[in-house]
């Protein structure tokens, strides 16, 4: 069954999201539409990789991804097919493509052009269906456009090695639904310099010497509760999507808060990691 | 694959969706159900209307959708099925319908009764699941029901047209999740009274004489950043409904806001069109 | 059509959902995955269990529930499927499953247990959607664990009859969409000790002696609509899943209020019937 995901700021109260499926659903009944994402922060291009980028990968090749964020057509922003990975990306070329393939290089990029289609204030719609549905029939690139070479490159944060690699400077790049903080240090980074050396990571004014696999590595399980490090305290582990991120432990971030908001960490805010 | 959607009030963190979801699956396994919305204000017909009308139409006909807004069943408020344009709604008779087809004539309206089935506080769950997966297979709707006439009509803010044709006074219909502001003043009502003249729209203190096409119809590429209008800066459009809208381009409602909070426009306020 | 659905406390925003989706189709690809709900209070059991409860009766024996709250594995949190009345649930051994399944007794319960598979921090992606897949396509639960006995046993308030039987004592244990108060005291239970007396319920300085059946009860639909009771009075029903509610009519939670806001009813608020 062919699947096509969404990933847009379209928020889930308005027509948006039901007029792209129903269209979708005209133009292909048999397809499987999946949700990433409609909850993207407007026009926000950085927020759109970053969960794109997370969730791409474990979907099947040949999925279709349509990306729904800042896609209106103009001379600067041309509409694209990106070939990646087995995936296909239908949007605009805005630089979230840049951003979500960093490490891996697009196989295929082509412009669309459909002739006699009318790209309005809605091309989500009007054309970005209509090439997922093509796409997923099993349709040639070369019938709904060209290929382009000018792929808009956007750069995201990157850490910053310093002090003769003793120190490893990074930024907050996300913060998830539990208030988690992300910084864009990877572990594989963190590996390449630690050295088996020791380290303190600074966060404000949060320190931190140990980077646990799972948030209940805190959690020392052969204390008594009581003695135990455990819910309210902060921790640092190396997430599922591969960074380090701050978490305080089984915190609420509705009612005491979460690792943002406790610890005063916002986006882009400096995480620094000095091997002792 | 036959397709039911929803658009209810019922938000997306209580049981009830997944409990629908359920009973239509263990009714018909292979139907193919499409949230439109689950995020309508509660009992909020209008809003309803506008999502819907603006969603359904994207779907193939033989879809079935259920309307879950204020569903309950009252001498006053009977249970419905209407066919309209190759779809079926299924709903209460509280006027939403007469809203989603103020541009087409239903073709067909039942009043739902089922024997032995007790419509209690969940109707959705009870009885429109029931009769949305009996359109969906096929059955009749005099197995279901019997021919209805009482039709609720209720009646939106309609433009005004004033002065002779030289004035269109409408009203804020909708808002988005930009924050844009969606008036009743349709393209075609625009057109036809507009006779090539010039002409001033005022919302409150906003004041503009151009509809665009697109949103980034404001920006002007020819000219370098520094002097284009961009970000932050309002503009009317029509949008893909058809309706003229009110925006500020690339806003972010949750810093800066939106159409609405900077404009100071709310629903039911006055946008007038005065030509020239 | 293999039916696997989500509870958890992921939100919509995150990568989370679209991550676990695209697992669970890369691995079954005809999986039919529908959400219950993604919007429970983080590590917030007693809800979790509430909703899933009142959701997953709906749905065809077969299915399987994939409960994604509390689910880091530890000494004291193992991973575990059970078969209850039909249904399959795979979750973390934190007690939700014991409040799922008061009034049934589990048929199987099963240690999660597969070789080779490394449960970090996500263990809904790496563990529960394997598991998911594995019991859907019919695999048999001794391949991927092994008999349990130690299912964490979670008490939620439960009413307490008092004077002698005249009186039931009992809890708010959800707040839902609407802004309505659902108590612990059931139907059954209500009815079991009223033996046809009068009654006087009380909450805070709420005091109503009627409970309806459905939400327009309380509207005598043979008076003139001035006379009547309507939207904005408190009432009280015996809700679709079968407990004693309170709500105000048709109230609007984010402009005016809800029963919660407006009576005064939090969670684990005292509700109280008094028999005459």
């Amino acid at each position: 069954m062919a699947i096509i995901t969404l990933t847009t700021d379209f928020g889930l109260k308005d027509h948006f999201v039901g007029a792209v499926k129903g269209t979708i659903l005209s133009n292909l009944p048999e397809a499987n539409i999946v949700d990433i994402s409609h909850a993207i922060g407007p026009f926000n291009i950085q927020e759109c990789a970053y969960i794109l980028k997370n969730a791409y990968r474990s979907f099947p090749a040949g999925t279709v991804h349509i990306v729904g964020v800042d896609s209106e057509i103009s001379p600067e922003n041309e509409h694209i097919v990106v070939l990646v990975d087995g995936h296909h990306f239908v949007s605009a070329n805005n630089g979230v493509i840049s951003l979500i393939t960093s490490e891996v290089k697009p196989e295929k990029v082509f412009e669309i052009q459909i002739p006699n289609v009318d790209s309005g204030s809605f091309p989500v719609l009007d054309i970005f269906t209509q090439v997922a549905c093509h796409i997923s029939r099993g349709g040639k690139l070369e019938v709904i456009g060209k290929p382009f070479q000018a792929l808009k490159e956007l750069k995201d944060f990157e850490p910053r090695i310093l002090n003769e690699g003793r120190t490893i400077s990074g930024n907050v790049i996300y913060i998830d639904n539990y208030g988690n903080v992300v910084t864009n240090i990877q572990r594989s980074l963190f590996e390449a310099y630690r050295s088996g050396r020791n380290f303190e990571m600074v966060a404000r004014t949060t320190k931190l010497n140990t980077i646990h696999k799972s948030y209940n590595g805190i959690v020392n399980y052969d204390l008594d509760r009581q003695q135990r490090k455990g819910p309210g305290d902060a921790l640092a582990l190396f997430n599922s999507a591969g960074y380090i991120e701050l978490a305080i432990y089984k915190s609420d971030l509705s009612s005491v808060g979460g690792a943002s908001s406790l610890l005063g960490l916002n986006y882009r805010d400096t995480v620094t990691i000095n091997f002792i």
